[in-house]
């Protein structure tokens, strides 16, 4: 399988340039050693807008012209909805019935067409807009482009930390950790990169292990409460993590809770579940680790109101 | 009066490179005019850093290793010990007796001693350890090294968005507001600078139009949340204002609350209410500002856990 390439990252670097922000490395006030890299920051809320970001750019005048789908309703839906504006391009989201009013109201509030289907029928629905309609399908993560745009992350990590040593990134599909994987192992090999996942969704932990995708149940993975993190991985992505991946450790619903509201009351970042398990990974599984000066990637803020109420005083 | 030139500031702009960090211009989602200057990132929580870290780098060899004091025990007392400490600088903090255990925990945790005295000997107490130990007394901002420092903020708005047309900037003591309007005014003459304080501690305002500092009673200006904001001007940061501000408007308790819960849900920053009436000026205020591109001075992260709480699900 062709993977994605240090070329294609640096592309999607130009691309997301005055979309994405590039987001600041926060020095840790609890962890000398450790600084984050908070894409909570971005416009909507994650990492997700780089990806997104990419692939728009990436479509020929034409294809713009005709529009973008895609069938998640969550932090992807959202940062195309906002990728597509940014760019003039029209966007079509699929969004399941009995989905938060709030984020049907985000997601039309950034100018996309909001389109309601049962359940099981979003992809389905998702690949029928886009036959009829010449719509271009943006997957979450399985993509080349959506991966080397989630790939810029590692590019600015190097630069703003050239003497960083250990990497920690959340896998959820794996399309962030594929890119930041091969973005640093390009540029700087001597560094570790290392996935962190909840361990009620540590399928890239089996997947990797087994040489194969390993699906988890959903009624599993939705034992955490790190939802962003509750996918499983593609071919594709494996095969970056495969090929750049130094280890994956799994921290537990306690841990990934414990530095979420840290994160919120020390470093002043609200930051969502699924962007907190880098840092619970630091601070609970260090013997797990390498050790160094250690970036971990904070993928995102889109946290439930309550319980952030909930953290800020933990 | 000498005020504070931009030599000095880009001084201070060396001192502080390494210990404080560049914080990031946040584009603001509700308003694509905003952008955010989030120094509530900063390692203690407020734009203090930078003023306390210039003043320690300003001493000689000698004074620096006996050391520097303050009597302040908000943000500035702990950036003052942080930035001590990043120097190898000792520093002692006088704190008043009552004052919350968290609070001297917080300074002791960064390396300085805590004296604590009878609320109405902080200043005499503070004075007496610099006249007998020959320590430096650093107060939070009727300085010029410490309103030099404070300017940075200032130079990397303008180096960040170089087509800014207003910044906002919060004003307690006017040492922040001294510095930012200085730099902005010196390079970019064109910019507005427009100075926020709560209806409740609007001395500023009335010192600027008296042409004399004006002191407002502390039962008065407790009223505000914004208790960074209580306090009244000097002689020196009045000069800087009277020189340099294009204007002053004043904000509610209701429209900084409002402004410190979006900045919290929907910009996924940590902010205080001091920190918030920038932008609680440009929501609600807008008919006595300048319109055009703007940068609101977010300046200081340290809330009380249970409000911040209250604001995530109001």
């Amino acid at each position: 399988m062709r993977l994605v390439t240090l070329d294609e990252i640096r592309a999607a670097a130009t691309s997301v340039d005055g979309v994405t922000l590039r987001t600041p490395l926060v020095p840790c006030r609890w962890d000398d050693g450790l600084a984050l890299k908070a894409e909570s920051l971005q416009p909507v809320g994650s990492f997700k807008l780089r990806g997104a970001t990419h692939a728009v750019a990436s479509l020929t005048p034409d294809a713009r012209a005709r529009g973008v789908v895609t069938h998640s309703s969550g932090n992807h839906g959202q940062a195309l909805a906002y990728a597509a504006r940014a760019a003039g391009a029209p966007c079509t989201v699929v969004i399941p019935d009995g989905a938060p009013a709030i984020k049907i109201d985000q997601v039309r509030a950034l100018g996309a067409t909001v389109v309601i289907v049962p359940p099981a029928e979003r992809l389905t629905e998702a690949r029928r807009l886009a036959a009829e309609g010449g719509l271009t399908l943006v997957p979450p993560f399985d993509d080349r482009s959506v991966i080397a745009g989630q790939g810029t992350v590692g590019l600015e990590i190097l630069e703003q930390a050239p003497d960083v040593e250990v990497v920690l990134v959340p896998v959820g599909g794996g399309g962030l950790a594929s890119g930041v994987a091969t973005a640093v192992k390009a540029l700087a090999p001597h560094v570790a990169v290392v996935g962190v996942e909840p361990e009620y969704a540590a399928d890239a932990r089996d997947s990797l292990a087994a040489g194969e995708v390993v699906v988890w149940d959903l009624a599993d993975t939705y034992r955490t409460s790190a939802d962003g993190l509750r996918t499983n991985l593609s071919e594709l992505t494996l095969a970056h993590l495969s090929r750049h991946l130094d280890g994956i450790v799994t921290v537990t619903e306690d841990e990934i809770r414990t530095a979420n509201a840290r994160l919120v009351r020390e470093a002043r970042l609200v930051v969502e579940p699924s962007g907190a398990v880098t840092t619970a990974a630091r601070m609970f599984r260090a013997d797990e680790l390498p050790g160094g000066r250690t970036v971990a990637v904070v993928s995102g803020g889109n946290i439930d109101p309550a319980l952030l109420a909930t953290l800020a005083t933990l």
